[in-house]
């Protein structure tokens, strides 16, 4: 691609020689054909030592490089790699190892890989692609341009909406943890609820979203969920809301749109999250949060020896003060 | 099913018309051929707007709708949702597809799914259902009306009991996490011991529970594990026990009868936990906990902005206190 | 193996009779035809009421049992439990439900199991063994004497080491979770990068390692990673560092050589953790850690109503200090 073509693209302005580039990569890592963006001017130096055949940028550098000019660098890059590594087509393709039940309902341009499993009355969108040993209960729903990993399960009667991304490993509608006690035993609840999952969500690697007892557990349209999230029974996410990776929000939640949870935050049950709120990391949500702003109570480490002098005073603050 | 047949059943008192019912609901998404129940008079007015045809309750409302009054409502409609949602029966199979080793002894009335690999010296009691892409290793023996569902890994070795549910993505008896020092780099140590997982256990989605070094990692009766937990190598889990969400046990830990770790919580390795012990959410159980009770110390999170000026004081305690 | 072999081949001398012993064991579960041994004199009763057959031991321990003294006896019980306990070779073995792509390089004495998918362009070493449901993405280059057991996900473009073991439902190599925002929504960065694992890493169940965006996430030789952990994107992790259960690693992190994160510790984004750092359990880490040392801010679970009391107090920190 000439960086004429990127400029014109991106209603950018080139300055420099109009070379072609190949592919974008970090200014550490580049070669004469990568092309790189610098956010900020503090990472001029690096830029200019870096062997990158050129530079997007927001304001002329003071560099001996091609630069394209333009408001938003950060998104120019990442526009470009899309459009340098656009996703593989797959053509429509139904492995014949694949097993598919009765009453399956089938869109167009729709790939199927080798060893997936698809129970009776599931109906999938045009454009899906399904990899190699995911299976789809029976009564489950998908929509188009839905693309299921290799490995994902998605127990029965689920319904999964149109551009949904679901990584390797994530299991999407078993059962919620719920028991009632029967003479000091726990005796399990019949789930009969099921999981909704709307329009663009995106769900990680080994993350579990549990099927409500009854109603629907909800994750609402625009919702990105990392790895390794739990996402209990019956709860309701909002739209465009962040859930980072070891999230756990037990049953009965509802949670927002445009929240941030960061990285191992816990929710307890039946908590209510308002919209654009963001919880720090690991902090624990014990009580419902309503008002929009960042939450949290976490204590960043430090020596530990500096620790378990503070652990000390922590420990006696009720005497330490009632002695006064 | 007529409210009558219900009352009958459950030793209720039938109040109003004994009209049919065909599913239960929730109040709020309730139809006119939903039965609901109600758990205290503070939700009265919910049931009252709702669309719900009867009410399970305790004692006799004040509202215009066909009442069962029984001792525990939750309890009858709990019953409900497994009388009226029966679990599919599957009937006897073996898919073709399915790799079953040498020596392998089935019960009766066994289903399994397509794509299982059953390795050799394998025992499966009646009634066990495994599902697709589930993976049994050599020498394990499983018990009866046992629920594998798809893609549950069990290395080899292993003995789980009779009506224990795995669910989707669980590890039962990978290696335990042990290393040995030697010129600076970890080496493994073997781990020749097993899993055993008693009856009535059910664990969660994507759970992982280690084989012991020597001996065994045991999991005793009626415990209930949820999705995401670890329990390391040579733990020693009590009988109805809860592990929720995200729990992680390190190695050689015993934990008593009628514990409750709440989400998230992590428990040091060598610990002893007693009997009838609650641990809350996010907890680190560093020393043993012996006598019944509840313990835990973890911080609801509460605006950032107030967060960071207890921190400040936090760190400094120990100056703060000797100062005077 | 007889007594004076063990004592022959670790250097050891043998004390009593030369009995033969047939494996190894704890002292509580050993059998007359089991060695044990002894860490701590302060086990001394326990192993005298053992029905063990030989001890390895330091020092010369007054009890009426064969003993082997070694100046480390854990070392050589670990050695003797690979040496009774050799790992299962594997044959050379291609079985013929597995789905090998185009152009794919195969070494010598290989073992493939049942129902494994390996895509197009991916090169194997010898000896490596790939077990049921394992999925290899194209272009993925995988060493010499590696494991890859059940239900094992490696997303495309991989490099993996020799001598690599990676635990069941492990993800390699899935999408870094990174999108920027427009129009308020959530938009997905294509993720260009791989993951690189060096030699001899081990990778524990269901944990998830994510791709770069750009460049490579790297795990570094002789690294240790245990169950349920989170490697984020462009993250790089130093040599013989040991990653315990659940620890979370956000984006771009790096940590050095010889570190421990003990379990479920927390990363945030871009940290840089030197050599020799160990983080105590369930800490999070918000800042650059720098000079070798222990790290951490963790507050064990105490009696819950003692807990409560200085939650009080903590919280006022502020205006308790600032009121005098």
């Amino acid at each position: 691609m000439k960086l004429s073509e990127i400029a014109k693209k991106f209603n950018g302005k080139l300055i420099g020689e109009d070379v072609e580039i190949k592919s974008v990569s970090s200014p550490e890592n580049a070669g004469e054909k990568d092309i790189v963006f610098i956010k900020d001017k503090k990472y001029l130096d690096v830029v200019k030592e870096s062997k990158a055949g050129a530079v997007i940028t927001k304001e002329k550098l003071d560099i001996n490089k091609p630069q394209i000019i333009v408001s938003s660098p950060e998104k120019v890059f990442y526009s470009l790699l899309e459009l340098l590594y656009p996703e593989e087509k797959r053509e429509h393709f139904i492995a014949p190892t694949a097993v598919i039940g009765k009453n399956v309902k089938l869109g167009d341009n729709i790939y199927i890989g080798d060893y997936v499993v698809i129970e009776d009355n599931v109906e999938i969108g045009n454009n899906t692609r399904i990899y190699p040993f995911t299976f789809v209960g029976k009564d489950t729903k998908i929509g188009e341009n839905v693309t299921l990993h290799p490995r994902v399960t998605i127990y029965k009667n689920t319904v999964i909406g149109n551009r949904v991304i679901i990584h390797s490993g994530a299991v999407i509608a078993g059962d919620g943890f719920g028991y009632y006690q029967e003479d000091g035993k726990h005796i399990k609840i019949n789930h009969i609820g099921s999981v909704v999952i709307e329009d663009d969500v995106e769900i990680g690697a080994n993350t579990t979203i549990d099927r409500a007892m009854i109603d629907k557990t909800v994750i609402k349209e625009g919702t990105k969920i990392d790895n390794l999230v739990m996402v209990g029974h019956n709860c309701k996410i909002g739209k465009n809301t962040i859930l980072v990776s070891q999230v756990g929000i037990a049953g009965s939640c509802n949670v927002g749109d445009n929240v941030i949870l960061a990285g191992q935050v816990g929710v307890a049950d039946h908590i209510n999250i308002g919209n654009d709120i963001i919880v720090t990391a690991k902090s624990g949500v014990g009580k419902d949060l309503k008002e929009p702003g960042v939450y949290g109570a976490n204590i960043p480490a430090i020596k530990w020896n500096k620790w378990k002098k503070i652990l000390i005073y922590l420990y006696k603050l009720p005497e330490l003060f009632k002695s006064k």
